[in-house]
């Protein structure tokens, strides 16, 4: 078999079959199939596509290009939940303890963010001592006592991917769905769990910008699952402005903490809730109605937060923090943005506020980059809000003064003050299964 | 100006601007953009197609990657002659004495044959002492003061066409109209002729398979001469079988004198008045009917095979062999393929003959291998013929008689016996002109 024949039969729209399939992931992982021929393949399935079938042999393949996770040794069906990214998606770290609360554990790996705020990963790192580096033994040992467990990718999980999105990054065959599908379900495959929850955020503050390419997505990845025996379920989600208030790392754990407390604001309240429902039901613990029920009573009986403060610990965090605020690192500078003019908050730029956290050091621009823990921003007004000259409109938090001037500048871009009171956005969108879509917008 | 960029555009559909193709010729060939890059550009530009502004603004900037020749110093229009390749196609031997006999400059560059049989270059070199290497000033003079010289290309012509021709190769993107036009024309404009006659080869044989797809590809050209001010003209011929009877590198250079003497096959030698007269045409040296009277009449009085005489000494070699053929290097083994049954040849493969041939020693499969000057094929039968039991088909050549076995069951393979006669094939097929395309068949 050789690399030409395949990217000729892509090239001319032939589908892939399952030897080529691995004799591509296999040689471009080795590193005897050079990136050019990777890269003319890429743009060939960009501009072709590739089917169902192909898109779920590509994932498989990539998912056991490296290092995979066995998590036989933990009870029950362990499910995973992944967003494909947004701003002030804090929901992890709501959603993981409520689950694991009702006895389905959560084993999770999560990855580094990387572009307007910081990962997962990163918002936990802002509660002190809390380690994302643990033994793999130790891992499924804190995911087996606790029930949850929030820990860092392994270098060598799908290898495959990890080159080939670096060579798309390049080549501008990243916005392509069968290779976004594939990459995001090659890793929760790789990480083991049994059944998958995803959040395919749509919006201008997502990667998808309409709700139909956010529905194609989720359609790709519950495809994939099918083929691959993974239960799969997806929820489209608003991304037109970010979710919640807080934007930054330990803002953001503050107010998840808040939505185990129930004190959080609705929206992300609302989201959190519904997805730790549907993990509940990818678990047979009920219907969807009954599992929202039984996530709204862990959060009235203080069970969500009991959990996520069990999980810190075992992760060698101060669980101290999440009950007192006041504990966490607190930033140097705290400034107002104040509105200029009185009027409707009728439009917000999601991806323009994750650019002026990132601005104040929530975010980083490298891999390498150093991340100010307790920068960011809360909003105090959101879209469909009324504002009075003078109102703040947001906080801007930050380590580094000489910072605030650019971070005010660019989150004022992101605010659309008008005269007209903008309808209401609804949250969710769709939800995807393998019964199909069902549109709840 | 971002490399990431103009993928992009291209992939998305959109024309490339003339600074898009500068930034990527000027940096490919100067080695700033990768070739992960250049091979998904290709993909997009070979899926997404180009418009001819594009490909003529990509021919430029290849051609005048390197070395271009300035041939101002040659009195009068110089006229220069492509074939897109076929098996036996010997015409440039005849064709280039014939047009300077009558006044009209070819001062020719030629490139090494890769696959099947040998190149003009490696035809040209089974003449004892026959030099294909000449100087630049030397080229020039022998060009000004003979008419014509035939010799290699300089290392560093379009050096950009041969990064990017030896990158389409291993990534399938050689089969793409607007790149195949670029590179051909790139190489003729950088050569410096003020105008170009293509012989596009169509059929069996040759790479483009059918009419329509040689029609495209000649329009392709003739458009890019159009936009680059160097006037062209393309004829479409027929190469289902070979041009004439011998396919080899001493044995074409036989049969082209053989056409200079009036005694060849009729279809190589009509190709071969037809060619020189419309070279003749681009020169402005009267009508076509007018140039075809011309043309024969060198041939009838022996000024095309006195031209070629001189060009041959001029270049160094022994032009005594092209009176008698007896003085070339000899063959060591000559073997007579017979037919089995008797029938009308009613098909020829004529990329099998090419594949025999180079299987006697006639080709070479990578640039390093030697060739064997007098190896090759005679054919004694051709599609229409009728031939009996025991007749002879053909002659094999070789240096090896290891080598029979297999250029015999190769050869054999190539020719088609049957009961009904074929239909005669048109050699002309079409002609393509800035003035549209005049269908000859």
């Amino acid at each position: 078999m050789r690399m030409y024949d395949i990217i000729k039969h892509k090239r001319d729209g032939l589908e892939l079959t399952p030897q080529e399939i691995n004799h591509f992931v296999a040689g471009y992982a080795g590193g005897s199939i050079p990136d050019y021929q990777a890269s003319a393949l890429a743009m060939a399935i960009f501009l072709r596509g590739m089917n169902a079938r192909e898109t779920a042999n590509l994932t498989m393949e990539m998912a056991v290009s490296g290092d995979t996770v066995d998590l036989s040794s933990i009870p029950g069906t362990k499910v995973d939940k992944h967003s494909t990214g947004g701003v002030g998606d804090k929901t992890t770290l709501a959603v993981v303890p409520l689950v694991a609360s009702l006895g389905v554990p959560v084993p999770k790996m999560s990855g580094r963010g990387l572009g307007h705020t910081g990962g997962t990963l990163d918002k936990l790192e802002s509660i002190p001592g809390y380690s994302v580096q643990q033994e793999r033994a130790r891992f499924l040992e804190i995911a087996r006592t606790v029930g949850c467990a929030v820990v860092g990718q392994t270098a060598d999980l799908v290898p495959a991917d990890k080159k080939l999105y670096a060579l798309r990054d390049v080549t501008a065959t990243v916005d392509c769905i069968p290779l976004i599908a594939s990459s995001i379900m090659s890793k929760k495959i790789a990480a083991g769990a049994d059944a998958i929850l995803l959040d395919v955020k749509c919006g201008s503050g997502a990667f998808m910008k309409t709700t139909e390419l956010a529905i194609e997505l989720a359609q790709a990845m519950v495809d994939i699952g099918e083929h691959v025996e993974r239960q799969t379920v997806a929820l489209i989600t608003d991304m037109d402005q970010p979710l919640g208030h807080a934007v930054g790392n330990s803002l953001e754990v503050m107010e998840a903490c808040d939505v185990l407390k129930g004190s959080a604001p609705s929206d992300i309240a609302e989201t959190c809730v519904e997805l730790a429902a549907n993990m509940l039901v990818l678990a047979d613990k009920g219907s969807l109605d009954e599992c929202r029920r039984m996530v709204r009573a862990q959060i009235a009986n203080g069970a969500g937060l009991a959990k996520l403060c069990e999980m810190v610990e075992a992760q060698g965090g101060d669980a101290a923090v999440l009950h007192d605020y006041a504990l966490f690192a607190q930033p140097k500078v705290v400034h107002e943005v104040r509105a200029t003019r009185a009027g409707w908050v009728c439009h917000m730029d999601a991806e323009r506020v994750g650019v002026a956290a990132c601005e104040l050091g929530a975010g980083r621009e490298r891999i390498e980059d150093a991340i100010d823990p307790s920068a960011g921003i809360v909003l105090a007004r959101k879209t469909g809000d009324w504002v009075e000259r003078g109102d703040v409109l947001a906080t801007l938090c930050t380590s580094d003064s000489s910072l605030i001037y650019d971070g005010e500048r660019i989150l004022r871009s992101a605010y659309e003050l008008g005269d007209e009171q903008p309808r209401p956005v609804p949250h969710f969108l769709a939800r995807v299964s393998a019964q199909g879509v069902e549109r709840l917008a």
